[in-house]
């Protein structure tokens, strides 16, 4: 089958929905965006790939690096990072501190903020030039050694983390914080500001839906096993506290961004990445998410 | 690939856990269940089936009857269903009260007591005669015309439904039960009550299996994307508040009952039913889990 | 002193807000009451006793019923009453079943909804007679044989009590209902719906006012010591979730009511009734609260 | 009437407790001070001042500064201050992230943590040398110059304080700490380590409890009215979550330490304070909640 066509008409059918929604401007870099922008890409297991509108320009991935650091700590820790992380949904907003109080400091998952500063703080805990290392890694999967951090970007969220700087210090109360609280700010903040297009998206998680074969790439090594079970909760915590709708419109594991990215994958068949700044009030691409659910409706290719 | 030396092997392998656990007590009904039973049927899509332990046991299928309802309540009403039930996980225990008061009377999902509660009341009003209507339906699904509600476990548990009761009234206090209360946990008690054996469960959950045709049984009739979306939510809602983890150890689309039944599917694949009444701390079986898990393993056939 | 120029002096000050706010509209017979009328009675502990406006008029009294009913639950279970019931504050809405969930179904205090539900039913299970009794005491209290129930507020209360059979549901879950919940609802109901005059209740709330003797009226005894501790209860509880203002603003015990009465007391000095339907967003008679803020402030008697 | 018989009497009524709880042991400062002390001052409006056991030994006082911050805070900046925080008590732990999340910053009442982060920004933006303006305040109170803060106990708790940290951060996030955050938790930590004896503690209060008098000490003045409300949120938010209790038993407006110490007033007749170190589970101590429970219920002197 020849995608290009499909991918055209979606285009076309989502034009509706473009000035919907607005991008997120809670820092310099972010609002400065050019907000009426979208692109695609497809890549299929068999090699081959699709393009649709600005697949090549980057943007910041901001969460999207969450599935990455996972990885890393996963990798690294094994399965006793889940005695520091929960692996279910938290069906509240991904910056709450509610339910960390409640549960005494252990996230609910790696995908909210609290889960992903987790992840960040095994990753400085046992990695010695963590920054570089996390780049080396992305640049590998991406195929791609112009990727690179935004400083401006890291600058900006660091200059405005008050509320992560919250949920920090409450980890650290809670002993699931082992290195310096700033320290892991930097780092966390540092690893969202990753600027990749989706060219560079699609392909990198073409080595999470490659899940019936290992993970071993640039020093993190996963067994078949991890790689289905990181997709499984791409799938049920991947879009904030939209993830069951997203499950139930397009039926995909993914990963979401406040950049407007979206990053989903059908295991063993294809992966495939958008991008679109504008959010609805969930912090989602509202046109991202309309064009991966005709996508699955049109090819009937969800996992359910 | 002849599926029945792997069972066997994983009869063997989950016999260490033969003792964990204890069934559900709070009716009579429930906890007479002799606890140290396990039964499991596989059917696959080719037609083939396998059978282990008590696969021919009837056991009250709780919760499972979920599935059922709300597969009927779609059918009746379509999207405006989800104007009274949402459909994200709750990321709190099935019958909390706490999620409903803040979202005003909306369950969370319809997998949920609450939720559950809501598509009685849609049938209630849209059917005439809801009870024979309803297990008309399963039993066509399940192709078995000797499947009943068991009197005794309705009345059981109508005496004791203090909490059901209480959400209940929550719910017609916002406006979100249009039926007499007690009508309505009637309905639902008598849902839950149904009897099947793995081997009607397996068989029944193939309607849902079969995600790329139409689903029309009974008087049912569902498009293949709410199918695919059912199976969704049992993805992201299927098992209460253990739902991730199901997801990260098994990977398949589910639903569990407090009568220690799960039943999973692999769409376009298999349909698969385990029963064990020994249940862990979040209301699932013990025995039912790890068998799943082993069996998702050893294939490496999740759906991630 | 001659407080007669004060309190014309506070009618005039509080006509402003004569219009703001609306009565409490969720029954007819609230809903149909004139909100433009305003009455007020002050009794001085040496028998002095001043009018102000409507001080005749009858009104639905609803929640300051619960001083009443706890009194007499108080003198019949003694402490072990405070094993049901607790005496903190609630920090919430007077109709929430979160915190009542949290707390595993032990209302905070003996002012919220779930705290006089279990006071009622503290009554239903000692006495024969609860509706006579009750009446008995109140009208002793108030020196006057013509106080009633309302058949037609009970029955209206009774019609659209569904978050309140909510809560006794929950309650009746945790063990802390011993009755049948329709006869704790009728009996709840029916408490909330005498009808009394600014007079009668002032004159009533001199009983708890004289903290320093024993109270004994129609067989329901409190020692000074439980006298005090009501007081103090009202002081920390009495107006909703605006109790902490209240004691900040007029800095006396006081028990509100939807109809918009309010009735303070001065330990060992005065008690005082306010009424008048208009109520803010809290459940409270805005005109009652400024003529009580007005009339501490002038004569500087509050009790700090 | 001479009091010392009673105090001596009370003394040894309160001995059976001696041993019950431990003393506060999240710093060493704290850890290490002998448990099995207990001091208790009582000063009289008319001049006469009773002593029992360690009334002279100095002790940290910790969250009894609340009270000081609070009248100087509300000296400065008027009715303008609850605007950014509330006088209603919580209903939770007084180092609770929850409701100040619910709530979007803006503190409960003052004497929670996050209401005293916030009296300690407003000093810091009004006051040029802050921490010699409330040292001088408090010694003024005591009449005593001897008064000192413990640089030990401020360098321990400014070194364990992650959960005052997480809950400042969060004030900051929604707009509620106008000064950088470090500064805020080092001059809330410092004013919580001010060391004074039940004689120092107790005078001090007069100013309180003399609450129709003007209040106009040292710079910081307060209207006979704001004297009274700073009593009305110690009465309805003194001793953290257990204030109904307090009320309850003791009957007077206070403030409570986990240093141990407790001190209470009767506006126009008498200021009370004690001291020993073991605390409930609560937060506040034993044997003084026991020895003012006592003292109002012998001398029948409670405000209710």
């Amino acid at each position: 089958m020849d995608y290009q066509p499909l991918l055209e008409h979606i285009r076309q059918e989502i034009e509706v929905y473009a000035h919907d929604g607005k991008q997120a401007d809670y820092i310099p870099a972010l609002a400065n965006v050019n907000p009426d922008q979208f692109g695609l890409c497809l890549n299929i297991l068999d090699g081959r790939t699709y393009h649709l509108g600005a697949s090549d320009v980057k943007f910041s991935i901001q969460s999207i690096s969450k599935v990455f650091s996972l990885a890393v700590a996963l990798s690294l820790l094994g399965k006793e990072l889940w005695q520091r992380i929960g692996k279910e949904p938290s069906g509240t907003a991904f910056n709450s501190l509610v339910q960390l109080e409640y549960e005494h400091g252990k996230p609910r998952n790696p995908f909210i903020n609290a889960g992903a500063l987790v992840t960040a703080d095994v990753i400085l805990s046992l990695i010695d030039n963590p920054k570089e290392f996390f780049i080396n890694f992305v640049r590998t999967l991406a195929d791609n050694p112009d990727i690179n951090y935004s400083e401006e970007v890291t600058r900006s969220e660091l200059s405005c983390c008050n509320l992560n700087a919250s949920i920090a210090y409450l980890l650290k109360h809670h002993g699931n914080l082992h290195n310096d609280v700033h320290d892991v700010l930097d780092f966390y903040c540092t690893m969202c500001s990753v600027e990749m297009s989706c060219e560079d998206l699609s392909r990198a998680f073409m080595a999470f839906a490659k899940s019936s074969q290992p993970f071993s790439h640039a020093g993190v090594n996963l067994s078949i096993s991890r790689v289905k079970r990181i997709n499984a909760i791409m799938q049920t915590c991947g879009l904030y506290d939209e993830s069951g709708e997203f499950a139930f419109l397009v039926g995909l594991p993914a990963k979401s961004g406040v950049g407007g990215g979206i990053v989903a994958l059908y295991p063993s068949r294809y992966s495939i990445a958008v991008w679109s700044p504008r959010l609805n009030s969930k912090g989602n691409s509202i046109m991202g998410m309309k064009a991966l659910e005709l996508f699955t409706s049109e090819t009937e290719e969800s996992i359910f």
